[in-house]
């Protein structure tokens, strides 16, 4: 049976359309993606994950990994590449795990989806779904990676203080006043 | 009974272990932060959030709303000021809380724990916790917001190609190739 971390591929599309709003095929083929690397990693010690991508990927590594995004073992580096590398966090060494879009000549309707080769109306969706499903790892590709000193480890605050300008705390690394009061227009005047 | 977004504090606290990894008391606090701007919020049309840091809000936001990093509702611009605003997807127009440091006097333990004034192992945990129960909502500031432009709706890939260089698909609106093919070193070589 096809599983996913250990999942069914039935309780896996529960577990994402829970947490995720619905089983986009990007997510499922992210689950592919994470239990390969989780698969192929070395060592047995704590690890984290990078994204090079901030769409479906993340939600993937969040439901399969003790990885999230707010408590910082989940890094997104937005290459925009398919990817994600799984690594020990103190030495920055595993594996990274992508979406190789030369394998997907087999399953068409994968590689219309995937490069947006026709409008989502034409999409043939219980189709799509097969292919991913029989595809499963095989339109995947690895390699061993080291990840690069600035994504390892936590992203500490360092010293707060408060903002002269709009009172709030903030990190005192980022200068005399926080970000959005030095211009960063979040919010419109 | 103090809830948080309708779940009991214990409950939420289980929530929180089960996704987070552990009951961070910066992820207790972002629990009243969300529940609150849900409440101020105007309007029930579908809804999106922006994060002002990414250290734990993130994640109390994943467990509590629809909106999660993966599936683009949820977005981050991180100026390090603990804050967040829920809103209207189409306009912009919505609420944002943050946690108002000024507010903090009565609750000695939570300003020692926010501002890093003692280390770890000297906190009172429990007492940071009561304290935390105790303020609720009571340490929070919110006002109307406007998001602006650049943070609404969806953040589409637009075309993809093949990267001359890996070989992998990117967005061609990062240019000739992709960013990590660019110069950005995720890995070292």
């Amino acid at each position: 049976m096809t599983t996913i971390c250990g999942h069914s591929v039935d309780e896996f599309v529960e577990m994402v359309t829970r947490f995720h709003g619905f089983p986009a095929p990007g997510i499922i083929i992210s689950g592919f993606m994470v239990d390969l690397a989780l698969e192929l990693r070395r060592g047995d010690g704590l690890y984290e994950v990078l994204c090079e991508t901030s769409v479906c990927l993340p939600d993937a590594v969040q439901l399969l990994t003790p990885c999230t995004f707010g408590n910082g073992w989940m890094k997104v580096a937005d290459t925009g590449r398919f990817a994600l590398a799984v690594f020990d966090k103190r030495t920055g060494e595993g594996v990274r795990v992508h979406l190789d879009a030369r394998k997907l000549a087999h399953y068409p309707e994968i590689n219309a989806w995937f490069f947006r080769l026709k409008p989502k109306k034409e999409q043939d969706g219980e189709r799509l779904n097969a292919e991913i499903l029989a595809a499963g790892k095989g339109i995947l590709g690895s390699a061993p990676v080291k990840v690069a000193r600035p994504f390892l480890g936590h992203h500490g605050m360092g010293d707060t203080a408060l903002c002269p300008s709009c009172g709030e705390a903030y990190p005192v690394r980022d200068g005399d006043r926080c970000k959005a009061c030095g211009g960063w227009e979040l919010y419109e005047k």
